[in-house]
């Protein structure tokens, strides 16, 4: 047995409450290292004279690493426990002490793993909604142009012209509210919308005024107005929140310029020296923009302007959660007091911090509850695009993914194959229609919530920034515009997503004869996704996959392939 | 090379900033299986264009694995890292997207590591005191009468009697106060009281009144004047917080036992049903004692009624910390808030949790600042009493207990031998002087602040509680009570600890000829324990170290030894 791949960590993604008096534990063994794992526990004031067991089951397997999982129902949640591990040959032990052949329970208060009471505000919860949600992105100078009465003088280009990084376009919140039907119909029911406030900048990332609509976008009404006909069609709004930096425009940025360590604000930024030197270089700002001084979120001032706006959107708007710009480079310290404040307004509103990388130290029910997935993305990309890892080692990696936090974090992640940032999917995959909806099966038959931005129903083109963010096509969004296939699958994930409960299944996840196969179990019914990236058919259980293909099946009928 | 050893977690005790621009990077492999550990890193913003490379160093060897480790001084703290390893044949990168033979670094920006920015409100800080920090524990009923005049009607044994559970013995504050100078002289400059408030039992772990001060053990205002004097000598006093539960005898209790459900303290208390039935079984508890029903520590009022109490005694009585009864069985939650408060009240207030398990996840900076340290005391029973690890192991493991947490919370570890808790150590190595005193030695050498029994000094014996609460024998504990030669270790060891500046040193600890070894390494000087736990004479580089002998040597001169 390889000791060295043995893993559990106390109070954390392996070791967590879903409940009051339920605990799931897992297990790491390297991959077919051992014959069984079970676990003996008990509540720890008595686990030293008596104790109960339970078998583990092999629940995920990595590319190095089997995960067995287990959730114990206690009648007493004090619960101290040990692993009992056979490898074939011999019993093993595994407490906080290691891996060893002999186990003294009486000695056990010492080294037992412990978790010490199930606290109700420990658990994590999953958002309710956020298990049916499926999200459309919405960058919105480029979606729609809904104001045709407005002052379009500020409009750079022709609709459908190909964007620069200064194109404005004209689109506006007046223009996704037109378009709710239509965001409905193709199965989404949130949208996450790229930032709305006051700034000069299409993207709308450097904010100079966090309290007003820019007028670019509409008015402060409009939102209003948008937020109350989504919800009044069962769609959900997240607004995006730029708390690590804003417009070098911002009032208090201004002040600080004029009056340099004079401004009472001077503290808001992080700057070197007593006042904004006049090459702009002795500040810290988002990346290496200088239009984009950094906030400094240490400052008590500045938490609490930006606590406010968190509060104010929910409660003078009534959005149902915010999307964390850059919130990986803010501290931890006031995302607490974030979450504490948002969620003290609106229990069930939604907080998905943008971190590319593993945030499990922002995913412990303290902070966010789930961020954008891009290690989800980048695995689709890996398989699908680049081709660099096979249907087995792709399932490796989501089964991975899923071992880096809790259930409850899981299925409320944002998963996504593109956004404003990244090149378009369907770019990355050649343009292969194939592929793409591929593509769109894994990410709604994967664990959590999938994002679609805004054209993929239509397989918007494009590369990177500015390229990604062109101007919908509602030439192509026509019923008779060419995507109907696309439109039909969208909307029978989106249906399965919700009817078919899929957030509340058991999901299985593995490859076989070059087949990416996810399987997601209730105890009425079976939903299984095969995908065959390859030129060669395969034959996985006795039945042919075609090359290039993918299914899914219901209880073993076939009810969407390709 | 063996790939699932290979380990670091991001944001965690394998990665944590130390100050403003410096970070520290751990990385674990399998023991002695690679023969090269670097860090390639740079701006995130960069790394996909240039890349800077550091050397790690082998700092921590454990049973199973080898710890490498480097600390990072950066000009932009927005870090991105990748591990670059040589296992004398290959060289292997690791990233979030594990060991592989190649790496992309323009395409970093999915799966590097990462430590976005180094935020002020996310650095551990090291309360300053604790640095220096020698704690002596009282159990107070034990410890010395120091008020004459009081009503002793209370008391039912003569000091000196074996104590039973039921026991008074008469000990008070007026008693601590008059031996501060003892304390002090003995080389504490902090004393860890068990809890004073009001309450029955002679422990005092079921509070009936947490504002006022057992009159067994004086008034309020002996505790004043305790603090008051004792910083006058410079002496920190930390007190006992027991929120975990409290006496059935606290006046919300009393008034829920007469009104259940309809009295407006009902939910401070976990309660089955509409009220607490005659048998008293129906209520959550401290493990199974009825008489200390378990505080709901969700309940915003509880939170507030406790939180006040973490306050008012810094705030009206000045102490300097608190020591966490039964923490770990309370929220994560609740602990967030009482840092908050407490660290607003007093900023180099110290929180120590009594969690006797791993407690990572109540030391990440937002909960307490450190634990006492019971997995320490585990391994001196282990090395010294029961004799079941040999020096190479004991240095594996107290390698191992380094590695659960950052090196702030390292340095601020309440380590000790015994406790009210436990056996008396001197109890457990069968009254055995040498290991006696090279358990000493260990507890001031290990990183940490040590904390020992009142009564160490005098070698008290006893089991397990109450036998571990006899009473401090002031005979012994005279000039010519026979024990001169602990008392001159100890004085020894606290003024190393202070003087030599301990805690700023770099340790290393490892076994070698049968003999366990710490070396505490600043620029200006090296201090080197040796401790030989067996029957026969070692030699360690070219020196010989005597059967059941430890020396301590100060740049090679030996300035202690037995």
């Amino acid at each position: 047995m390889n000791r060295c791949a043995i893993q559990h960590i106390v109070d954390s993604s392996y070791c967590f409450p879903v409940s009051s008096n339920e605990i799931v534990l897992r297990l790491r063994t390297e991959k077919n290292d051992i014959v069984r794992a079970q676990v003996i526990y008990e509540s720890k004031y008595v686990i030293g004279e008596s104790q109960k067991c339970a078998d583990m089951k092999k629940t995920y397997t990595g590319e190095l690493f089997d995960f067995y999982e287990v959730k114990l129902t206690l009648e007493d949640t004090r619960l101290a426990y040990v692993f009992y591990i056979n490898d074939g040959e011999k019993n093993y032990y595994f407490s906080e002490d290691g891996v060893t052949e002999n186990y003294d329970f009486t000695l056990g208060y010492y080294n037992f793993f412990q978790y010490p009471y199930i606290n109700d505000a420990d658990i994590i919860e999953c958002v309710p909604w956020m298990k049916e949600a499926v999200f459309y992105q919405i960058f919105v100078d480029r979606f729609n142009i809904g104001d045709e009465e407005k002052d379009k003088s500020y409009i750079t280009c022709k609709w459908g012209d190909i964007p620069t990084p200064k194109t404005f376009a004209g689109g506006d919140l007046k223009g996704i509210t037109k378009k709710l039907d239509y965001i409905k119909d193709l199965g989404c029911n949130a949208i996450y919308l790229t930032p709305v406030f006051e700034s000069i900048s299409n993207h709308k990332y450097d904010i100079s005024d966090y309290y007003n609509v820019d007028p670019q976008f509409g008015s402060n009404e409009d939102l209003k107005e948008l937020v109350k006909m989504a919800h009044s069609k069962g769609i959900r709004i997240v607004l995006d929140a730029v708390f690590n930096h804003c417009s070098d425009r911002l009032m208090q940025f201004q002040d600080v310029l004029q009056n340099g360590k004079a401004s009472k604000y001077f503290d808001w930024f992080v700057i070197k020296g007593d006042k904004v030197r006049s090459e702009r270089d002795n500040y810290e700002t988002f990346a290496a923009c200088d239009y984009m001084p950094k906030l400094n979120t240490s400052n008590e001032d500045v938490q609490e302007f930006l606590l406010n706006i968190g509060e104010h959107y929910i409660n003078e708007y009534d959005i149902d959660g915010w999307r964390l710009d850059v919130s990986d480079e803010i501290s931890h310290y006031f995302w607490r007091k974030f979450r504490e404040r948002v969620k003290k307004a609106k229990k069930d509103a939604v907080i998905i911090g943008e971190n590319w990388h593993d945030a499990n130290s922002n995913l412990r029910g303290d902070q966010y509850d789930s961020i954008m997935n891009y290690a989800f993305t980048k695995l689709c990309l890996d398989y699908l695009a680049t081709e660099c890892k096979s249907a087995e080692q792709a399932a490796w990696k989501l089964n991975e993914l899923l071992m880096r936090n809790t259930d409850p974090v899981n299925t409320m992640m944002l998963n996504l194959l593109d956004s404003h940032d990244t090149h378009r999917f369907f770019k990355e995959v050649g343009k292969n229609r194939f592929k793409m909806k591929a593509a769109l099966c894994l990410l709604f038959m994967f664990k959590g919530a999938p994002c679609m931005f805004y054209g993929t129903e239509i397989l918007t083109d494009g590369g990177y920034d500015p390229d990604c963010r062109r101007c919908m096509d509602w030439e192509k969004a026509k019923p008779d515009g060419g995507y109907k296939d696309i439109y039909d699958l969208i909307k029978k994930l989106a249906f399965l997503r919700k009817e078919m409960k899929l957030a509340d299944g058991d999901l299985k996840i593995y490859g076989e004869s070059e087949t990416l196969i996810l399987v997601n179990t209730t105890e009425s019914r079976v939903i299984k996704l095969m995908i065959n990236n390859t030129p060669d058919k395969q034959i996985v259980d006795n039945v042919e996959v075609k090359p290039y293909s993918f299914n899914i099946s219901l209880n073993g009928g076939i009810i969407v392939h390709e």
